[in-house]
């Protein structure tokens, strides 16, 4: 197998947690690993490889003009990589958009897939994750597009979680048919229709307090929703969980009180913690292009390739393009 | 002042949470309460007045349909009783299509609002709330009504929370002008033009994860969007609090341990109830129409009576109709 091409440069915490998660997860995984990144990389990241690349696109950068005239950037040269032949897949904590950008336009679309989507696992307590997409891939969306999201996203479901017949919802503000905004309702009959997913069953509209429940495996959204839906729960998890701990640490009392239940809540916490995911996957695209949190430890790396080698255990990308023909 | 008509037909507990509610904001809070609702209600309410209506529209009922033939309803009859001066406002728990529905129709629209929208509180943990507008009344919008989302949004963050110059913030996917669908792309112009509000500051695109946070007062979006990010946050919070609750209960010791935690964690855990807030208004009718949750207790019921008398008592609709005129 072809090492993972890693984007060194991307992320809040690059390069050095980037390059501490890659050689980690050499010796934890047992795989190849390529880096991608400037030059002076060489000093730090002893054994591993480098794919040498002169430029960084921000965080905050525009990402079609950087994608455009950053031809030199870790990103695009992360992305021909795998085009050509030199690394099996792609990870980047970096520029969300940009990433998008350069892997659509070094690797391609899977035949007849008209836009790809990001897909994330929102973390369930007890059970596996509601896939949701897109989550921030394409502002505006058209009802076949959404049609075509199900589809990657239940087979990515079924795949990644083993969810044999994958529960696939469309994300509403009503259960009922014909709730919601003019996308929703013009979707809706797509996937209602007898043939529309081969992989999963279409369960009628959710709403968003089903995403981080049982209720649902795959939801279905255009990229403005479900970026909305997304940092909308990570900010409140975040909020959540930092009142928590100014609570456990206000006393003593309080302090030794939360020490004894520390291994009650570590399970937990470490279940929605975004670091413990893998990230998310760019769909549709012609070859695996895995999207890492900005604010990504050498944890979340870890978790990011064994993620990606679990994926392309199953020939992910082979499978998205039969859910889709 | 006239007393306030609550709607004892809505929601998950009526009618015997509502009555409890209505008796304790008496006792409580020293307000006047008309109760509406069905005649035999009348053996369970002591001394509380009714005004009676035969029919109730169910909580999954058609809300247009509901509105326009069941005119005998609790919900048209307590908007009408604000209509014909025998009430000073409406408070209802039930069907929120239909409280929009028969606020609308009986009360009529503030001159010159496009279209009225609802005002959610996102709690803050050591703050004031967030407002969240629309949550929920416009699963499409056009850029003018956000703009006047935004003058009624910031209005009633300072009238009820006493903030004398509200940050408003338009709800996107990335913090730069720019950023977004076409929609959001269309109004940023509109709220950052200069005379745009009278009341608060414009302070560009916001993203999901500043909802629960203290970085703005007020977030504008459509009501496709508000609603699913509200409902997303509200199952976010159920499951991590149910989590945490089968964390504490898990072993002898944990119990022990949360027993201890408890005077931390209770103050903590009311900020972030939805009964505590005491609702949501239905901001540009003309008169007060206050939505309480679904799910509320009587003690939400008391809340959104004390929140009720609080806006009357600053003359809420007259701030509004200054806010857009």
């Amino acid at each position: 197998m072809l090492p993972i091409a890693i984007d060194a440069m991307g992320g809040d915490h690059a390069p050095d947690e980037i390059i501490a998660g890659a050689h980690a997860a050499v010796d934890e995984l047992g795989v190849e690993i390529v880096l991608v990144g400037r030059p002076e990389l060489r000093d730090k990241i002893g054994d591993l490889e480098l794919i040498e690349a002169s430029e960084v696109i921000a965080m905050d950068a525009d990402p079609a003009a950087s994608v455009r005239t950053m031809k030199d950037s870790s990103l695009v040269r992360a992305a021909e990589a795998v085009r050509d032949g030199r690394a099996s897949a792609m990870i980047s904590a970096g520029n969300t958009g940009a990433t998008m950008g350069s892997a659509l336009l070094r690797m391609g679309r899977i035949k007849g897939v008209k836009r790809p989507a990001i897909a994330t696992p929102i973390p369930v307590p007890g059970s596996t994750p509601t896939i949701l997409l897109d989550a921030g891939a394409n502002a505006e969306c058209q009802p076949e597009w959404l049609l075509q999201f199900a589809q990657m996203g239940a087979t990515f479901a079924a795949e990644r979680f083993g969810i044999s017949e994958p529960r696939v919802g469309l994300l509403s503000i009503g259960e009922e048919p014909g709730k919601g905004n003019s996308l929703v309702k013009q979707t809706y009959p797509l996937l209602d229709a007898a043939d529309a997913l081969k992989v999963g069953t279409f369960i009628g509209n959710v709403e968003g307090r089903d995403l981080m429940t049982d209720a649902v495996d795959v939801v279905v959204t255009d990229g403005f929703t479900g970026n909305v839906a997304l940092k909308t729960l990570e900010g409140g998890m975040r909020t959540l969980v930092g009142a928590l701990f100014e609570a456990f640490g206000s006393t003593e009392e309080a302090k030794a009180a939360a020490e004894v239940l520390m291994p009650q809540l570590l399970p937990l916490y470490s279940q929605v913690d975004p670091d413990s995911t893998g990230g998310a996957m760019l769909l549709g695209v012609d070859g695996i292009c895995m999207i890492s949190h900005g604010s990504s430890s050498s944890t979340a790396i870890v978790n990011a390739v064994r993620v990606t080698r679990e994926l392309q255990d199953v020939d992910i990308v082979e499978r998205l393009r039969s859910a889709v023909g």
